[in-house]
């Protein structure tokens, strides 16, 4: 079975493939404008599984195509191997007509992403997310950046793909760390959006850590539903978009304090939902039932519920540190996302003595 | 007399301020955005003269005004020079309303562009063009970039700027090879678009090169609408926008295997122009007359009309290697824009064998 989620932006509309050993079908990539080359762009843990795989889908489209390998992890995702991308653009002759393939997780999705917005001011891209965080977050949307020293993804464009390719079948190859931390986004639809999704969720959540195709499939597609209604109305991120940013205030405290790479991005996001669940709670928005509700499904994915000790002498003024400098925050305030109900949240300031009560109760 | 030319670009459609002194003024900035920051980004040799007069002016707008500077010439159109500028603004904590202001010319207006586009995904940004050339040319159209070791602009993005202010009593400053470099933009329009102003030229380029300021004002307004009128049609340069690069590909070529920074630009648009009207003329488009008046033309303002001899060996096979690695060839095909009669322009391939007789005549 195989699902399409359209994501409607006008000139920028694409789709949303979803299936089962889908990435190495040339079916998959008919709907691609014709170009003489194609650059995958992988890593070299996701390349020796899925490169060739790939490669000899798209083999009857393109006259040739070029690779470059990125390492694997966050701690790359800079500059330097941004360059290396133009570097094989460039050295390859490749035109403004080239597609870009990006395959693997966010890392390589997002600096796929900036290389194309960038290469001859944009050549097109396909994101082939080979992650569940990937599959339901970060290849939907259009946000691509790299990191700066100084703050995550301070760096990038907003910028569509043509195609996003989801197989369901390569995550049966993730480490269970790596699945776990993609549920954490899979998680966060429901309270932000969908009431009835977060009680599937309670009521799959055994299905999903084993995989399960039904359910594996059910939760990737309302996720990128839920992601593609939300981008359609916020492109650019002015207003709605952000509350796609559930958890991700604290969580990104968290991958910045610790320093990138030390935490998942989705393990962040597991303590960050429990705490903006928290900081939702001590605003008067939410009974203490639900920041448990979520507190026992965050834990059942597998993921923390409690943020890290980033500073022994002040740890709640280091976590306020790192929020101001995030690139949602104005003029120096922090916009934290909460939960106004089960199924809906907005973005709003908080005193900072609330804040740090939120901290202190949700780090050990 | 101030005149204002209006980019019509849908929700990013800007105004090209047109005056003398109008940097200086704080109500030439009245319709900006309101935010708590504004970054200048200019150059050493810039900024002494006119970065006092540009925080004065914005002084009672912006609670705190940083600056970044860069050293100037094209050579530092790169990536670590890029870097500088977020690391200014990453270090002043600058968020998404931040105003960046590019003082200067192309290089500066190209980076700060493009860094405005990238930082935090886009950030509102203005042009204070400083040189001719960037009054008309980069500051209108969009186009940001900097420059990759294997090729010119080929890093960069689409991005409009909020408001560009061209001050004409700047250029009073300008080193007359600098000037020079400008004028050949401004003859660019003529050819391409617009006879009247081909003859309008040819009657004031005396007037031009004295800088008499109603000369100038006519000349820099005219550019500066035809490159709107042209940009509104195409922004994204899928088609008619091409033709905004004749003399541009033997240009690049020239500043390419000179090296950076050895030709200015305009000189190389001003040989580029001459071979691309002989071209032109070879490929039977216009008689040899129109070759002979731009020719004269482009010599009236102090350009050069032959290109130089890049490989004594097989100089024309180096202009063509040169040009097939340009961003505007389509799988290693060059395309040439060229005068199908004056006051009109298109773009098409051209014979290699043709292309060789066209450098070989017009080199030295």
């Amino acid at each position: 079975m195989t699902y399409k989620v359209p994501i409607d932006l006008g000139d920028r509309s694409y789709q949303i493939v979803i299936g089962s050993g889908i990435l190495a079908r040339a079916a998959s990539y008919v709907a691609l404008p014709s170009a003489a080359k194609a650059l995958i762009v992988s890593n070299r843990t996701v390349a020796p599984c899925y490169g060739d795989s790939l490669r000899l889908a798209l083999a009857s489209r393109y006259s040739s195509i070029h690779e470059v390998l990125l390492p694997d992890g966050e701690q790359y995702k800079n500059w330097e191997h941004l360059q290396s991308i133009f570097d094989a653009l460039l050295h390859n002759r490749c035109d403004r007509n080239t597609v870009l393939f990006a395959l693997g997780g966010g890392v390589v999705g997002d600096m796929t992403g900036f290389a194309a917005a960038s290469y001859m001011r944009g050549v097109p891209f396909v994101q082939v997310p080979t992650t569940l965080l990937s599959q339901v977050d970060s290849s939907v949307g259009g946000k691509t950046a790299i990191n700066h020293p100084l703050g995550k993804n301070m760096i990038g464009a907003f910028y569509q793909p043509r195609l996003v390719v989801c197989d369901l079948s390569v995550l049966a190859t993730l480490p269970p760390r790596e699945f776990a931390s993609g549920l954490a986004e899979v998680i966060k639809y429901g309270p932000i959006a969908d009431p009835e999704f977060l009680r599937w969720l309670e009521d799959n959540m055994d299905r999903l850590i084993a995989q399960d195709p039904d359910a594996l499939a059910h939760a990737v597609r309302r996720s990128c539903e839920i992601k593609a209604w939300v981008v359609g109305q916020d492109e650019k991120e002015s207003g709605l978009r952000a509350i796609l940013n559930f958890g991700h205030t604290f969580g990104h405290a968290i991958e910045a304090g610790m320093g990138y790479g030390v935490w998942l991005h989705g393990e962040g996001v597991g303590a960050g939902m429990v705490m903006a669940a928290e900081l939702s709670h001590r605003l008067g928005l939410v009974d203490g039932a639900f920041v448990q509700r979520l507190r026992l499904l965050v834990e059942r994915a597998g993921l923390p519920t409690k943020g890290p000790v980033l500073d022994s002498a002040d740890n709640a003024g280091r976590y306020l540190e790192l929020m101001r400098v995030d690139k949602k925050s104005e003029a120096g305030e922090i916009r934290f996302v909460v939960i106004d109900e089960p199924g809906r949240a907005s973005v709003r300031p908080a005193p900072d003595d609330l804040v740090r009560d939120v901290i202190d109760a949700c780090c050990a």
